[in-house]
């Protein structure tokens, strides 16, 4: 798998579980959540490792969801940090190597062209 | 776009998000907020996502502000992050590269060398 | 030590330091964390850095383990965050060097095919 | 500045600037920090941007000295992890670079035994 759609791939999934476990909240812990805007903006806080505190699940279905939730959030934090990271070193490892490639091929040339005369030299005798 | 050059972009869009959405807390949401000092001390404990939750917006709107800013504070650290790593990586190439190019360089030099034998060779015979 | 394996010791020591927390914090503060589930979801909540602060450790002991707690979960976020970036830049890497070892090598069959050429026309003189 | 130095930099430059932020909160704000263990325990889930918030500081000053633990915590996360990332992609490319290198060896004494039987070759004639 590439370093971009890992990024993707992880983004996507973390949208997801944000969304889901808000939803889900607000089904299984109808005291603390008594709407899904609440649900939601307790998730953002979450998945950010922010975590203000003003909203928390009080039971233990509601601190599972929770933990699922923080723990999507250090992995898009790590995986997405390592994806742009990936496009940012190769795309400086594509401009440094045309720098080195032209190098390698100008001493190609050099060798090439001794050789050439050599040969010519040689057909010549 | 070079590595550099996102991670300064990132950091002013960071800058000018977290002021601005300090500004216009005070202005939305004057009963949580009543002064900018301390909509501005919200904002920047919420970009670096420490969140003590001692201020935390209550209604609607400003809990979308505050998604913005915690989504900027993580986009600055991913971005950042992965920013400092390519200038890392990169310097860390070029001095290696200046050790492989010399060993590179030697290996052309021996091979011309010969090259320049054979063909004074050839012009004696 | 490769960034895979020191991806995999510190996930590892992450996850023993978090659940030993959570015991510790159990057995030495009875007041604050009056069951282990509690003491674990502290300990979550910490290691993650999202810290809702509805669970705190009051006395000393406490805040020194909470402090291990942190540290950890920082380690952790670095660590791993470079184990997978370094993990996608070699495997980017081994990608790009496919492509530039067969130029290499087309090269270096240039040159040889040239020399067998110079050799031969040696050998019928 | 290498990868290396900058991380330890950084880690020096972050333990000062918590040790320092803890002390002077003691002195600065007496109310809110009456031991310096306290503004100590502060401090430290303030630059790891756990941020439980049962301790914060009220007035302006504590605020700003606040900000720039906060600051200097980002900062922390972002260069270390950028500086083991370095260590790490740097290490593999060295691993790596042993395999090149030998084929490119490979190639070059391939080369000079050519050339060495061609100039034999010609020293015979």
């Amino acid at each position: 798998m590439t370093a971009r759609r890992a990024g993707l791939l992880i983004a996507t999934v973390t949208v997801v579980v944000t969304i889901a476990a808000g939803v889900l909240m607000r089904v299984l812990d109808h005291s603390e959540f008594p709407n899904v805007w609440l649900a939601l903006w307790w998730a953002v806080q979450t998945v950010t490792t922010v975590g203000y505190g003003d909203v928390t699940p009080e039971n233990g279905i509601g601190r599972g969801i929770a933990t699922i939730v923080m723990l999507t959030g250090i992995g898009f934090l790590t995986v997405v940090t390592a994806s742009i990271t990936a496009v940012f070193v190769e795309s400086a490892r594509r401009r440094f190597y045309a720098d080195t490639e032209r190098a390698e091929q100008d001493r190609h040339s050099e060798i090439m062209e001794r050789l050439e005369r050599i040969e010519s030299r040689l057909r010549d005798n």
